[in-house]
């Protein structure tokens, strides 16, 4: 099956060319930037002598004679012009951006006016540890956040044991290549080396997603209150949750029965970290109690399960082959 | 004014020499660890052509000859015999370590049996914002520990408007050399490099030190729920707290109000950062508020202001000098 | 084809299981290191749900049964009383410390007296650019040190071009996981994190088996001097070589034509760097030169071409495999 | 006595104004930059409640009437021109850029038209132990480049015995702030975190800065052959030099006595390091010797020896005082 990706000179493009060399099922016969006109190997030297394929300016025509799907790594309010195109062209979608995994007042409160209003009330929300069934017959998903990954699924299996009107804190630490391929202070080398900050607390635009989540699945109005932080590693996640139980339940085991059948959510009885992930599909989660206060714990590479191995998934989802193919599970540890 | 330092080999020892090195007053006329017959450039090869000092084997009466104050940078328990033997000579003592921080039951349920009941009782606990008059007139300062002082800064100043009966979450980040100059599993580079991730969640000794002094400087009793974490950096300290508040009042207000007088607490309008603090004696803090969910945010210099430099400004305060006087203000930027 | 891993606790053990696990032909029959009664899982966190197998206290004996190719990640000395017996059993063996690396005499000068003097002689040295055809036939294989495949595939090319009797110089960069798992001084995070420093300057052991490989190849004596020098990074190696040529030649298309045919050497224009190379088995080469000093620059990843990935390049070859069977290309980038 | 540093926003101009706040003698009364408008607290947060003062726009006669010297750490080229204006209003000037670093035919042809051609044949080489007695008297002191003060500092000793007409290889290693706080390819973080390559071999311009010193100061031509590296770090420096002996001589003593009266430079005799070093004035150098084969090895903070602290030694000469008045010997370790 042909895929194509478009917008490959960032870094979650990257991540899903190197998944999609080694997958048995999908070939990859489009890659496009904004640009085009160079070697695969100009744009990503790593890849050079590992794939020799020119990149295309991106044009929705011609996707939709080589691919019968594309994965969309583009900018918010780009990604929905073009997967619009697309859509009308009859090919499937896996959209990285944020541009459909809101309801649309939603969407328009904390982005902008939404340009596709036809096909978001159609997508599918790209979690598939809850939205498998969906995924399987949907032809747009909207890849959730890296953040939102990683908060629903440590948040969702205790919402039913949180006392509600409560807040609910998350304080979410990420590796900079969340940020991306452009320059900014924030990713400079001496800025962020030896260095630990918080940013945008409580305004960050993943807060209203992981919320609206919460509700659409669990039917509960929960204030979540999110501070991310910025880490001086280059890949991973790490999201630390913290809310006020209704009773002094069994935490361990509700983790446990939550995710025994997940593949790619491991429970862990000790902190979650960076490393065990880096590199895979895993979310790593870890829960604690102390009387009723709750600490949930998960662990996301944010490239891979907070973007493209993610992404992969739910393509392998959409065209009926196992969530797992194709998938990586070897992490770059040490 | 003649001073010791007992324990130089550690982390904070060196911290201790590289301050009183400049002191305008205090001059170091002993230093000592367990073995001695070593001069200080041997132990710490940066001191070469800086300070030329030998290294003493450690000896109560030695120290009573030669200085009027002594710095304890040893660890737990060690440091109260010796505290003891120092205190009967009548030097007056600054300890680093946990042995006199606490009312004798919170230590003995949290360390070990107390050596020195006689003198816990008369301790005072060095946070000089909180309790300057007291350390005025002791012979025994215990300084606090890391987490605690950054934890404390931050979180005082809000303790009469947070809702009495709901958790307090504190998600604190240190850089590793908290965990001392001793070779571990978590402070091997490969283990920690690109890593991330929380230790001892709810079970940390530095817990129920917050809780004590919550409790004693305001008479309020709170669950404090702390979770640390270790970032892959050397130096510094970053806490974020997070609270329910009664009101929805005026948080920066409250926090300006607290620190004005402040000469070594900054608050910042942006969140704060490791980096502007290293090197220095210097909280930065900073408060942010979405609806009555309270986020506070500290950072120090786990070294300094979470030991070394902290404990020179006690003794500056028990010595009637300024307690600004030689103490770091010039942070390690970039 | 069964396969046996001894020594499984290392890093040189992980990565041979990482690539293993998803090799087409070789299935890991047996896993040992010198405690065993263990999970794989438990040895290695990051494999929980990826691979399911116990750990054995290591036996020749088991192993003969249920593998004909072994690994050794071993250290020096005890890796040659092992490979012994296993060559007696008839098991083909994949020695990944230095105890077959060189002749008899240099290893006794400078490593220790040799156990193993009969199957010393056979051994075939594992650099597969230049001794595919013994390897193809041999049944002991020493696997090349991390630093000498770095430097030989860079230094071969021009050995004939460099002037006789002029020294060259070697200044190697090496990640720090080289230096193994176990704790060190060198090791410990806060003594590596923003610092770098040479070690054991014209002292290093991997200094003769340079010089004895070009020897012996080239059949020119010169006075390798090698510096290594550690980097506060985990894995990755990089080479800088430096001599004096005897002419002002062509250096770009010496090098070009040297590995033309080589999949696993990329001859870069701009100078390598250690992440393009980071999770594969490459050497990416640059050469440039002033007149008639002449620069050339390797890089490695440390513990996959310098030492597991090559390891299993060389039993690919051994078995009659096409060399790139299973063998990682794709890069830790970002 | 009053000084002013223009140039205020960069690196070096940070360090400059961290040394001048707490120097014995010299008072900081005029900080410039290209904008002004500005407190020095916004452009350097961590100076928050530290230093006090408004940055200028850059203006020369404003200078002559509030300062006797002036540092000015502005770009090449910009730096001339406002140089010649300081210097004819009766200014001193140390200056940080390259622009009166070189004879005037080296400078033009490595950089460009030099625009000050009255005042470049009267600057002195800002290298302390080389150039003190010329410094005292001087109006114009150039200061050196960072890797220049590296490699002459461990290189000048041994000119003389190197074999004439050998090629002399400089590996050099720097921290990442040498590229400055503008943003670019190289410091974004996820390009160098991990990561280390060298860049412009045997073409940085440095190169004939070294060159020509060893000229002018040993009347000796040698090829230098230098290649810089970029490391993982913040801030320091490593130079390991390379070349061949005419004798078998003793090194350590060449070494030792060279330095025996030099306050800031230490002989080492392990290999140096870069935390040893950072926040201080000190050149650490170490030799070793194979046969003929030589290894000088030296390490600087690039920031200060390479660069502020260094211009404040020079200010310090020039304006009678003890060179070691306000200089900073205490380094940033652990």
């Amino acid at each position: 099956m042909n895929v194509a990706i478009i917008g490959a000179s960032g870094y979650t493009g990257l991540e899903l060319i190197k998944i999609l060399i080694t997958h048995p099922k999908f070939n990859i016969s489009y890659i496009a930037n904004s640009t085009g006109e160079e070697n695969v190997q100009e744009l990503h030297p790593s890849l050079k002598d590992v794939l020799n394929i020119e990149v295309s300016k991106v044009n929705a025509k011609e996707v939709s004679e080589v691919a019968d799907l594309a994965f969309l790594a583009l900018p918010h309010k780009t990604s929905m012009s073009f997967a619009k195109q697309l859509l009308e062209l009859n090919v499937k979608v896996v959209d990285l951006s944020a541009d459909y995994r809101l309801e649309l007042d939603t969407y328009e409160e904390h982005y902008c006016s939404h340009e596709d209003k036809e096909h978001i009330k159609d997508s599918v929300y790209g979690l598939p540890e809850y939205y498998k069934n969906s995924i399987k017959t949907s032809k747009l998903v909207a890849n959730p956040g890296c953040y939102p990954t990683a908060s629903l699924l440590a948040l969702l299996p205790f919402v039913d044991y949180i006392e509600e009107g409560t807040p609910i804190f998350i304080d979410a630490k990420s590796g900079v290549s969340g940020a991306g391929k452009k320059l900014s202070e924030i990713s400079h080398f001496v800025n962020l080396n030896d260095n630990c900050h918080a940013y945008n607390p409580f305004k960050h635009r993943h807060m209203p997603e992981i919320e609206e989540k919460v509700k659409l699945l669990k039917d509960k109005e929960f204030q979540i209150n999110f501070v991310p932080h910025l880490l001086p590693v280059t890949r991973g996640m790490l999201v630390s949750i913290f809310a006020t139980l209704k009773d002094e339940v069994n935490v361990e085991d509700i983790l446990e029965d939550s995710y025994i059948d997940s593949e790619f959510v491991r429970v862990r009885n000790t902190p979650v970290n960076l490393k065990s992930v880096a590199g895979t599909n895993f979310c790593d989660v870890y829960v604690a109690r102390n009387k009723k206060a709750l600490f949930i714990n998960s662990s996301i590479d944010n490239l891979l399960r907070g973007a493209s191995s993610q992404a992969v998934v739910n393509a392998n989802i959409m065209s009926g082959y196992d969530e797992n193919l194709g998938i990586p599970k070897i992490a770059y540890v040490p």
